[in-house]
């Protein structure tokens, strides 16, 4: 740490220039304000958020957003995917902007942290440093990135923001077309927008994203943040087992080829496969169907979705051949054939060195303890990973994820809006200065 | 056997009457004729039939039975739940019924012997004996009974015979009971007919059934003639695994309470103890479902369905306990719960001794090899079996079952038809006579 903090602020460039900011606090009250009137917009009976992405809640939500950037007064941005920012200018002529946010919609019946926590707090950040009256030398931007929650296209608005998302994907939205076109029409965008999006990776400096966990190891440690090292690489497989049909009455148990027994062992070999030599990897089977699906008949089929999941790429790839590998020889001790398509295949993103040091060096200031993460679930940052420095603030959450029960101490939330906005002065002091 | 061929013809009844009766045969080419023709009312490309009950195809292979009836001049009975006979009188008055038949219907797509081979061997045992001039002091009648497969209710046509189908079961009729309804009504029959159905157990003398095998034991073995000991007794349950729905790549994998690997688990379970400690008995998990059934979402919850069929009432009780207890503990070492409701439950049916005993009579004196099955499948056999002595006759098949596949060799279906002739022969010489 000393040595980074150092590197901030080298001998050669003089005295350090901003010895001040160290006591720039978020407003916490302001921020729980901002956080509440965005919990009770599609709140739900259960306690959570029902504001999958254009819904009319989502809509809503946004339009809060709007109304407060123009109630303070600060800059208004709006892309072509409907990606909304708050601007906070500087006075430098060739600045960089530093980008920092999440998003404000929300799996369907989710939770009240999940986004709506990383905009409010990036856009706490934007009103304290401006209250601190302090110009960091960089534009700041708070954004909220449109459908992160994959409603019609997974992560859509920051992939399209990244450059990043093709016509065919649009085309293959969730839903039927006609949907899709109809809720960007609502939300006053359209594909040509979409797609035409893309921001100059040239004029940004960073992204930075606080979100809450959705994992346990946080709560579990006992650890008030987490870093993240590297956003999961993630590949998924449609799987199809191949038997005979046979009258599940008058042929014997061994003279079968019974694909649903053949997919049932290779769950319980995939599963095994991936907890006993793969640490830090996870994978989930989580559709199944036996065909033809008769209570009397035994299965010719089954049908089975894998997904895999690995902290970098080489992991991804061992992992991947290992579990395909248990899969059919379980299902050929059942005289069983498998055969595994890749649906798709998104590589890992390790996060900036750099910025993963700002963090600890925040952390460090606020004597708040920390430990490494790698990110198991997709987010806003691993699309902006692809065009510039990305960066992760873990906090810790219980109650699961995309779920009502999701929660996470408020104490946390304010630590971490204070580890967005110190990291964010710690990264233009040495960056942009 | 020899004690038995006394017991038929005891040295107090005189001298034996049916001497002469030992030299009838069918008529190959005659059973070839109508065998054929059948096959050809619903013909499907892949060389079998598709006659689902109360189909048109299968109205046309009945309409097909009664005009041969009519030709033949065999005394036609239709009853209430559309069951169809051709009757042969006799000149003794206070005769019984030898029921002898099958079903004409097959299940979609299914194969051209599976019901079929047992109507035309029962009538062609019909001709046989009036061709040969010779009263056998019974009524012999071959019936085809309506839906056997349970297009709409497993073994209506013989449930309502034996009057063990309940106005309930009409109303569970798959498909919507309109559908029912209109199919009823394209056949000429209508529920009240249904229920009104049953034929006194005191007319019958006995039924028989000439049926393939549907299963691989007979070829297995190169034995020419089944004869079924037991009809299996049948339970089915809806199996309910109860895990928790977590986020797939946020939760670690030791941290889940997967319902999906608490079922594959039982799966592997299940079938083991079934061949493990069950021998005769057999198991199916035809049907399975993981919910709610997203790729990147760990399974709350998992659906299957479980049917257990064993020879004889003891031995399905203790496969019953021991798979479900199996499946609990498999689902439980994966934090998961476990439920099974019971669906249904069809006690096992032992045949006739005395038939039994008739049909391995029949085979020696025909130079047959025989063995002993249990019929792991359910047949209109088993229905009439609760009102009167019954028994079945099986032949070898291949291609398995309830597919066009499904086959045997015509040698086999002519001295499966002889051995039927044989044992109507020496059941009439013993109980009727």
């Amino acid at each position: 740490m000393t040595q980074f903090l150092m590197d901030l602020a080298p001998p050669s460039r003089g005295p350090r220039l901003v010895p001040d900011m160290t006591a720039i606090r978020v407003d916490a009250e302001r921020l729980r304000r901002d956080f509440d009137a965005l919990a009770a917009i599609g709140a739900t009976s259960q306690g959570g958020v029902d504001r999958p992405a254009l819904s009319e809640a989502h809509l809503e939500a946004r339009a809060w957003f709007r109304e407060q950037i123009a109630a303070d007064g600060f800059d208004l941005r709006v892309d072509g995917a409907g990606n909304h920012s708050a601007v906070l200018g500087t006075k430098r002529a060739d600045a960089r902007t530093l980008l920092l946010g999440s998003h404000l919609d929300s799996v369907p019946r989710g939770g009240r942290f999940d986004g709506a926590l990383g905009v409010v707090a990036a856009y706490e950040v934007l009103r304290s440093v401006r209250d601190a009256g302090i110009d960091l030398g960089v534009r700041l931007e708070a954004i909220d990135f449109t459908d992160e929650e994959g409603r019609w296209a997974a992560l859509m608005g920051s992939r399209a923001f990244a450059g990043s998302l093709g016509p065919e994907e649009l085309d293959a939205a969730r839903g039927n077309g006609e949907a899709f076109d109809q809720a960007l029409e609502r939300a006053g965008i359209d594909r040509a927008g979409i797609l035409d999006a893309a921001r100059d990776p040239s004029t940004l400096s960073a992204f930075l994203e606080l979100h809450i966990e959705q994992g346990p190891r946080l709560v579990e440690s006992g650890t008030r943040i987490g870093i993240v090292s590297s956003i999961v690489g993630i590949a998924s497989h449609d799987l199809r087992f191949a038997g005979r049909a046979d009258h599940a009455g008058t042929t014997p148990m061994d003279a079968r080829r019974d694909a649903g027994l053949g997919a049932a062992a290779a769950v319980v070999a995939a599963n095994d496969c991936a907890r006993l030599s793969f640490g830090e990897c996870v994978l989930n089977l989580g559709q199944a169907r036996f065909l033809p699906g008769a209570t009397n008949v035994v299965p010719e089929s089954a049908r089975l979705t894998l997904q895999l999941r690995a902290p970098d790429d080489d992991r991804l790839d061992a992992l991947e051949a290992a579990v395909l590998e248990s899969c059919r020889r379980s299902a050929g001790q059942h005289g069983v054939g498998f055969e595994a398509r890749r649906r798709d295949r998104a590589p890992a993103t390790p996060c900036s060195i750099e910025i993963r040091e700002a963090i600890e060096a925040a952390c460090d200031e606020l004597e708040l303890t920390r430990q490494p993460l790698v990110s198991g679930a997709g987010h806003d940052a691993g699309s902006l990973a692809r065009i510039c420095p990305a960066g992760m603030i873990l906090i810790p959450s219980t109650g699961g994820s995309h779920s009502p029960r999701e929660g996470a101490e408020w104490s946390d939330c304010v630590a971490g809006a204070n580890v967005l906005l110190r990291s964010a002065v710690l990264l233009t002091a040495e960056s942009d200065r």
